[in-house]
């Protein structure tokens, strides 16, 4: 089961992790910044939110720096957009959608999963793959000096907290660890394309 | 003795977060953020400046994340505001004043005692008091992608400065850790409202 | 060896961290801070890298924290601007260059050094000593709100990147730890140097 556990943390961070760098990177363009901007952006898109939940949950070095395979999959979703820039502007933007949220469903399991192994309390654990999935895409926008997207954006943090709560509740009704996730990932994934297609949106106090 | 700083740190650190969990969830009203920006920002405002601290002097998880009820306090904080905005409207500025600068002091005076606990250098503790005060608004607003407040108004961060070197000045003097730490939170808390009521400021260099 | 290890820290850091302490506190002048914001602003532009570094190979509570020395020297750097502002605005600006990039190329050698002293893989201890060059900056520009300078101005993370490829490369061909050090040092301050002088930038993807 740990061995399970742990394929679980590595496929979800790094295929997660391709799909956010290629996004970093792309948004360095948009803001004229130049390739070494491009790599600092996927980095932190990518390894971000893992990076934040394990320097949190006590995990240092982080992961993400203790193998360097990390950090080349970062680079290499950077190596992607800088060479084919041109083909990446082609891609429709449904399957930008539907890759940003497999990403996001990945992200928010696996960062749940590592959190409940280092025996978080099941709402923090909750609370940690939420960091994980929404935490790169934050520190990108600090360094680009903006609102944090997730804060200001429709259903997106929602989806991965949802998603959480659903794998931690699958847990404590018996659910095999793989079939927990699966229902998490899948719930995360659901409600944020949902939420897009329907224009759904949290509650708000005027302030007026 | 042990026992009555352990008191000291968990009433101070309750207190404080509430009174910062509401006010941050407040200004996540005025900048128009949905429930999902209020309890983020609440639990920046509440939880950011002891995180950081914990984070710095090594004690990880840090607390808030340790002890869910850390983070209850600070949903419920915005809770409270999304529920009752129209009354919070209707407080006097003068008592947001006076519990703010309650909060600050509890949290410049927890601080500080954690990192003694720590064994961390007095000079070095007085630091990590004034982070713990100020670092929730600090975390707040980098999220919001403003100039921090604490570096742009008055005398705020300095109150709790002077409150924690106050307070280790008493235990250098002997005085029980309960009382220096009470000297240390009304130096604060008086230096502040004071400033406010004479305008004080700190001296600025020119830079004609 | 151990022993010229550390001796290449201490000098790299102390140096390093006065001319990155007075840069700091002269650019809250620059945004009319007051006093209180000189100190914040030149302890982060002079330790925050450090500290970043720190946290991540977990060598917590961080060097900065654990000797005052560190926070004494940052202070001190916002001290003297402080009381000898006018004499530092005749500085000229080749000079003013030229502490700067020994500043970096210092902090880029010694974080490098550190990284590798705590095991770390080459190429992260690569991407930590850029870190720890180029972490106070950006973190005084968080503060400020501004995208950090290092994004968007010509070769300067580069220069310390390269100066600690460089350093890592010698000691794989078994020059003294010394020795590599001052290689890495001298390609990052060169490069950084002429890249100045002869207008050099990295390349760019157009977003049109």
């Amino acid at each position: 089961m740990k061995f399970e556990s742990d394929r679980i943390l590595f496929v979800g961070d790094m295929a997660g992790a391709l799909v956010f760098a290629m996004e970093g990177a792309n948004t360095a363009i948009n803001w004229d910044l130049d390739l070494l901007g491009m790599m600092v952006l996927a980095f932190a898109t990518a390894l971000g939110g893992g990076l934040v939940r394990d320097l949190l949950i006590g995990d240092v070095p982080p992961m993400c720096l203790r193998k360097w395979r990390y950090a080349a999959v970062a680079f290499s979703g950077a190596a992607i957009i800088f060479f084919l820039h041109h083909l990446v502007t082609k891609i429709p933007p449904n399957l930008i959608l539907v890759l940003d949220t497999a990403g996001l469903s990945l992200f928010a399991i696996a960062g749940t999963e590592k959190a409940l192994l280092h025996n978080m309390h099941p709402f923090i654990a909750v609370l940690l793959g939420t960091v994980t999935a929404v935490g790169g895409g934050t520190i990108r926008d600090l360094f680009l000096a903006r609102v944090p997207r997730v804060l200001v954006t429709d259903v997106y943090a929602t989806a991965a907290l949802v998603g959480a709560v659903v794998m931690v509740l699958g847990r404590k009704v018996r659910l095999s660890p793989a079939l927990a996730a699966l229902c998490g990932g899948a719930v995360c994934f659901l409600l944020r394309v949902i939420s897009v297609w329907q224009h759904w949106n949290l509650p708000k106090v005027s302030s007026h």
